[in-house]
């Protein structure tokens, strides 16, 4: 069956297993300490602009925002983010099982608006009882967002404004970073999101590789022993290596935005290939997740074919659903979106 | 450089390379919900002799042992562990950090006696302050443990018997599962394990697998939404399919145990050939951990054509070094080390 | 000055004190294991009809919601509460700290209306990420609210339903109790509340003690080892004579009743003076919590002759105010109101 | 019956409840904004050399310790205590409820030996692998100790200097201060204890207050956002003023003193009591708590008239028990204790 389910429903891009085949013979020391994971910290700082060389490499996405944000709030303190992120919604209350609050604020298109956030401070700040209550010390937001949404640079400025203003650190998720980068549209690039804001990830297990997310702090923001975090928190890969050599395929001859450009270009047509065939969507979204709306016999008729998500009951008989590209959507299966939406 | 730094200095097994690189191109569903996954838990289920299948598949074994111990105990009890024991030493806290006490008891050559653990109990039940310290709700042993040694099938019982005469949970670490299994000497089926204990897991990173670790609740002990557990953990690989995938592999045609077998051969010719060249053990080990006692200048002489651990300074000159064969060992390996002992 | 600050800015009954001081000699156990602690337990189980006694006393309302919400939830459970509920927003993240998420719910006049728990637990359960996301496991509502208002008898119940229907916990944060018991309209009796719900507490802190607050579990409901749970959470009284001693002499003769009825007559008539002189409530709360509308002026002028707490700024020049009154209100503060709002 | 039961069997010094009385209608705001609590603050300060006031007050000595050490720890951090430390022992694991490892050394009669900890702290900056292990991150000592027994003021500075060369916090835990301080041949003033440490409790339960701890650090070490985080660990009280005035009492005209010294007295004549008797003392205690070896025979015959605790239970039919003497114990209570032992 031809999947849009997701962008992990796929292996890795084909020049990571060849090297994970090439050099499955060589011996390495663990948890990090090889010369692939050495290669790719200092390939991405570079990439991003940075001086100093604090990239780490976790498996996976909540794991990364359990241990970021546990290392750098104190106990008191919370983390703000959209009433739609990730760590808010679907991360099983991860972040509180560290024992921080997740503050959700009203997001406007799965986005956290700079002068909600401001507001939200102001008014924090000038509660008689605010003490009383749990800190904000982070703002937490997703780049593209959970809806596949962009933060175009002046909105992510104005945001990274409000943090530095209000004392408080700016994290953004990157599971989809490299889709986001490519989508048209986009005016955000890596080096500008490396010097807006303190610490943020580049996900790869979405983005070609077979799993993995490179945290990056940017100039000397890590916190004081974050590689006792990571193992603390479940999250250190004995095989560093594995980790390593994946992201420095990716970030070796612009791999990275070569294959993030390839699903949107194929989000693109997948758009194109719905429109003609007279359907809506429900989120207008520039990167590779799609929100079509459709109706129940419609879904029900697609599903045979085509694998693909609910995203949200919508009035009456409709159905926003989720088709998402990655790197790995290949022409034969936007052909078969096509007939299938042509045979309804 | 040839290495017997750890068991985890390597890649994959040629099978699962293979076969990830075979089914690159398949598509499926995230988390779990993949046909190679349910076809390894119930391999396994049935390689345990077990009625239910209860496996779930997990990257690391800190974070195994995170989600385990949190999920199946009470706020306020605590697991008891040999003082040698990874929980208690080398996992940076991860327990502590689900809020659980890790209560360490003195060993005997890195294990937790029967004796010792019913003394322990019955000290506790009969404190007139029992009420205000932790209390005890499991115990985790490792096989082998840490230092490669085995529990005799006696052993295991009375403990098991201790456990369930008192009320707790047993839990045994496998993360070298295979290898004791393997070992000479060794009385304890994977069967017989599967029921003496309340829930185990068989380590995969150290065993042919590039990462992963199979965790097995025996008959129906599986916690309440662990699956949601493990999320809440930061433990939920994306792509399930990769754990599934590997330890499907792992359990056809009895590969485990081969490639285990394997490393046990390499480990017992590793031993006559320090023996041959007049050295000496630390620690009596029948696994594939070996713990050599070298002098100062031979760990710095052999340093220069092997990789090896330091595991503990002894008296005087001497250190205790640790060398580690795996199912990657190779006979080439061997031979550079008798050619290395043999030019001190 | 005259305070309508709160209901703990004052002392203890006189019977409390008087009781202290004739006691303060005795000798006792520590930790509850006192005469004292055993008759105010028994005392409270037969006022609320409970066939068991399982009734623990602690020192404050946000360690007792703590200690009862991490004791009775798994890990991966969250507990669900108004939007303006005490845990969800003045207890510092309390509960998170713990580990839990707290689910704040829409309310309608500070109350978790049934219809709005049954819709979000119906939409949790029929979302298909829903083991991704935090687990329901309790319901928290205070009764009086955080606003002062009530639930009706058929309200509770109708909540109460919804919990069993879902398998959740029912859990009532009573800090001002008698002030609901006791207030015009109410038909909800201690034993009505003690049959429809898993625990609540009975608070002392705002109603005639130095401090302390009842838990009580309805019927064999209370977690293995609660007691070592309240050690653990920082929550256990050396001297618990202390609290046996004040819950005892208040449910003597009925004295947490008539000290109740006093506040609340005081409200009442504080609620009339400010009538008479033209004041308009934003909120009309039956129970000793009143919240009056001020211009900026006003505020500024009455605070020279009282003390009381800005609620929340509203449109223009208005601010909401609380004024509170308590068993210690006497009618002398009554009159100094009258006077000062006349002099206005 | 007479106790030598604990230091928390009584009421609070007669001063104490005579203004608790004279106040009881004042009216003042909570959570310690009080002017007793200002007060009391200052004068402990001053007491304590302090050029800066960092005083809180919390009710009890285990949510003291949790709230100060989970506020000055990293997530990745343990605290380091002897082996019989409260922290380690009696606590319910409350520390680790915060996510933090205790980690106890052997202790030689109760105390930790700045020598010992050096020699810890050598070995664990040499470890390989102690970046995968918990980071030691503050030293508890208790003075006294659990087991009554002081640190001379050159243990205490050894101490302190090895905590300063590591980075190290010390924290010291005073639940029974007012004790060591008046103890014959204590050579550690309130000032030097001040100058040599980074934090530390004085402690009111168990020395003349019905409850109450104050915690003090020393000039500007307070954490950032203390207040949220006592109120985050559930030890905020509301009624403030009952802590303040407290101190404030104790820390007027030297009562601290005097009444710690009448305790000392006490447990002088009652070892005399013992010595006459032929008995002999298991540990030798210069403060408040004497522990003496009694026959199980001796033990019941006693417990007719005397309430103490059974410490440990020694070789053949010997047991320690243990004997507290507090600024409640009277001349009445040791003549009827000298009577007991006469009648044996």
């Amino acid at each position: 069956m031809v999947s849009f389910e997701s962008d992990y429903n796929n292996g890795a891009v084909p020049e990571i297993l060849e090297r994970l085949a090439k050099t499955n013979d060589e011996r390495s020391s663990g948890y990090g300490y090889d010369r692939y994971t050495e290669s790719a910290a200092k390939k991405i700082a570079l990439e991003c602009g940075l001086d100093t060389v604090e990239v780490s490499f976790l498996v996976g996405g909540t794991q990364t925002n359990m241990a970021v944000i546990d290392s750098l709030l104190l106990g008191c303190q919370g983390v703000i983010c959209c009433d739609t992120g990730h760590i808010a919604v679907h991360e099983s209350g991860a972040v509180e099982s560290c024992g921080h609050k997740v503050i959700a604020l009203p997001g406007k298109d799965s986005k956290l608006e700079a002068q909600t956030l401001e507001n939200y401070l102001e008014g924090f700040e000038a509660d008689e009882t605010c003490l009383h209550q749990v800190q904000p010390g982070m703002v937490y937001i997703s780049f593209p967002t959970e809806a596949g949404m962009l933060y175009s640079k002046s909105e992510l400025d104005a945001i990274y404004k409000v943090c530095k203003k209000h004392g408080l650190y700016l994290y953004i998720d990157g599971a989809r970073l490299g889709y986001a980068l490519m989508a048209p549209g986009n005016d955000v690039t890596l080096k500008h999101l490396a010097s807006h804001c303190d610490v943020f990830y580049i996900g790869g297990t979405k983005v070609g590789a077979l799993f993995g997310e490179a945290v990056v702090f940017t100039n000397t923001r890590a916190p004081k022993f974050f590689f006792t975090e990571i193992k603390r928190h479940g999250a250190l890969l004995a095989k560093g290596r594995l980790l390593g050599l994946q992201f420095d395929t990716l970030f070796t001859d612009g791999l990275y935005y070569t294959i993030s450009k390839h699903a949107i270009d194929c989000a693109m047509q997948l758009r194109e290939i719905f429109k003609k065939h007279g359907f809506e969507f429900g989120i207008d979204s520039p990167t590779n997740q799609q929100f079509v709306i459709l109706t129940k016999d419609q879904r029900k008729a697609l599903s045979k074919k085509l694998a693909f998500e609910l995203w949200s009951p919508l009035e009456g008989e409709k159905l926003l659903c989720r088709f998402v590209t990655s790197w790995a959507t290949t022409a034969e299966d936007l052909k078969t979106l096509d007939e299938a939406l042509g045979a309804l």
